[in-house]
């Protein structure tokens, strides 16, 4: 990760610190910038300093991207579609620097003492990789002495600004990435997550009615979740907070339910050997038949793929058989044409006699902590998904993770019979 | 004048160098920023370094601003309506980052190297006075750098960044300031304002409909008629104009046409006597009868009004009599509520018998550089307004200007009147 907080505080800080971060829904208007407004003042009188972090109001980044792309479909261009990375960020920050000012007001309107501050202010310093620049230092002095003040603050989130001093933005999603960043700079007690849902849940719950709230999760856990397509919080966000042991707080801004932590695996007393069932839909399964096998095909398979841009999931080799083999990965549906047409440019560096594409095709999860200690998870999701007729197309496992592909009709139904064989809906 | 230019360059500039400005109408949608665009390759083409400065969209203040009030009228709130100019400040000038951006790609689209500049990374340095800030310093040195790199500039108006590094405005109207700041700083030879009109009139077309464009006005009319209320420029940079000899240029960005050249009096040739007639609508009389013609009176008066925020324009007074005067002023229409309260408050200090408010006047004005040599204008226009049977109720002049207040309903008559009087019809 290259997010370091800063120096560490060289006197305590007299009140503990908490991290505060609103997602677009949960400032979409007014109203919703208020109630957010309401949940700060609350902390800010339970005796903490407060750093709010805010995305822009709801469709403000897809309205300011499509100004981008239409700028940047000028007739006549030589190069329709190309944008400069670094404009886009100016524009597409705007939208971050309005919320911070309107909250700032709001909570200055309702007796809170507070500022906003946009990243180059702070400042976030970031690389340079606009549209998805990495956070590499925090200089938290100015905040420090605010705090000191009794002065709260609000942050744009989602950007920095590069040695350059140009603005830069973390890309999608990068304002959980600064929240995170800030509560590790900080050292804040935690970092609330403010958003649309109320936690995270051992199943999505319009698949499983009976899908529950976990009280606690762990990082690892969470991180297979998230990159499982779990769209609670950005991959990237929970990484950086496993690294620097910032207690994630999940939780709606709808309603006062208590929400999901996301904490280390030893401050969760009651472990499940499963904790969560992911499902990803949009899934594609390729096989290259009859691959010739000798060494190095891999590496000119999936060279050929990363080359052009196709992120290859699952990876299963067949057992040899007369020097062939048949290799099968999985992709995203929407990068399976692409695929094809790569592997097919590559047919005769590669040597293979045929592609099959099997775009129906869906990814279903188990995923704990718990099962390192337990050997049986295997046996009962395979026994499970068998009761119920779902062939098993690709297997794929980790330390806490088992993955497999099934046709995507019976993913709902995988889902929901997965859920029961491990207990999830007993709490 | 608070908008020194950065000390002279020690290494002449290669190329010349133009400054252009674009208004809100000129950039409102994205047919307008590549309208906009075309014409800096115009100029570009024209072999010249162009720094553009631009407004935000149409609309955009607006909707910024109606968010901001919308925030500080939190209920609950100790009080309403009052909002953090520095907050307002952030918020609002996010409308012109954005429109740098956009037209920055767009530039490059069309093969114009272009980078966008907010104000705090030029840096424009401004003064604290948030919402109303004056423009202290702006650094070229990031932009000479540009330049010599064949890298032209797309400013975003009507910001800067204070000493303590907040973003502040300039308030409305400043990206004309901003424009002919910049032109002094970097020596431009010309500061092109494009607008929705296409030049300075010798009277409002809408009331004259063979009011005619002016090629060159001076920089005393225009500050004249801008005052008066001839929006094409906001007053405070045509003062900045004159000062640093800015050159300035009013244009279409709806058409070809050439503008008005605003520049010293000395490059106008064939001065005419006059060469505009202003008008203003929203006036209203105000006269205080039987005031006590003592030393200090005018004082307590004007002072009281000057203290509630009232903007005096006209004031007459009449011969003594028996002690006794009456006191007249102007003010706009909006302004005469409060200053009734505030004299009325006031009446014992003063000593007066009666306030008469006349709500229905208009002041009318003719202009031109050329009256200081002339002394037959006044006798002109009293004699033409008579000839109508427009009764001029107050009356003032200056070097080159000559006001009157008459009744609202002759204000068109006396435009046109006093149009063909002073021969502008003719050219």
């Amino acid at each position: 990760m290259s997010a370091p907080p800063s120096a560490p505080r060289s006197n305590l800080p007299s009140k503990p610190r908490l991290v505060m971060k609103f997602g677009g829904t949960s400032v979409a208007d007014m109203d919703r910038i208020r109630s957010a407004a309401a949940r700060v003042r609350r902390e800010v009188d339970a005796g903490y300093e407060v750093a709010v972090i805010v995305s822009a109001m709801a469709g403000e980044t897809n309205r300011l991207v499509a100004h981008v792309r239409e700028a940047s479909e000028t007739p006549g261009s030589n190069s329709p579609g190309f944008f400069d990375a670094r404009e886009y960020d100016s524009v597409v920050a705007s939208g971050e620097q309005v919320t911070s000012g309107l909250l700032a007001i709001t909570l200055q309107e309702m007796g809170v003492p507070a500022r906003s501050w946009a990243g180059w202010q702070v400042p976030v310093r970031t690389s340079a990789a606009h549209g998805a620049a990495r956070i590499e230092e925090i200089d938290t002095a100015k905040l420090d002495e605010r705090f000191a003040m009794g002065m709260h603050a609000v942050i744009a989130g989602f950007q920095g600004v590069s040695a350059e001093g140009r603005i830069t933005t973390l890309g999608r999603g990068g304002s959980d990435t600064t929240a995170v960043a800030f509560a590790a700079a900080l050292g804040a007690e935690r970092c609330d997550i403010y958003t649309d849902v109320d936690g995270v849940y051992t199943t999505d719950p319009r698949i499983e009615r009976r899908a529950r709230k976990l009280e606690r999760i762990s990082f690892e856990e969470m991180l297979e979740l998230a990159s499982l397509g779990a769209k609670v919080l950005q991959t990237r966000s929970v990484e950086l907070a496993m690294n620097y042991g910032v207690k994630l707080m999940v939780r709606s801004s709808f309603s006062d339910d208590p929400g999901t932590l996301v904490c280390p695996e030893e401050e969760i007393v009651e472990k499940n050997v499963v904790s969560g069932i992911a499902a990803e839909r949009g899934q594609a399964k390729v096989t290259l038949l009859k691959v010739a096998d000798r060494p190095g095909v891999a590496a000119s398979i999936f060279g050929s793929l990363a080359d052009g841009g196709v992120n290859v999931d699952m990876i299963v080799q067949n057992i040899s058989e007369e020097g062939h083999t048949d290799m099968t990965f999985s992709c995203a549906e929407d990068d399976v044409q692409r695929a094809r047409s790569l592997l097919e440019n590559a047919k005769d560096a590669i040597g293979y006699r045929e592609i099959v594409v099997d775009e129906d095709v869906a990814k279903v999860s188990v995923v704990g902590v718990g099962m390192r200690s337990h050997s049986g998870v295997a046996k009962t999701m395979f026994g499970a998904l068998a009761a119920d007729g779902v062939n098993i197309k690709v297997i794929t496992t980790s330390e806490i993770k088992v993955s497999v592909l099934i046709d995507r009709k019976y993913m709902e139904l995988a889902v929901q019979s997965l859920h029961s064989a491990f207990g999830l809906d007993k709490g």
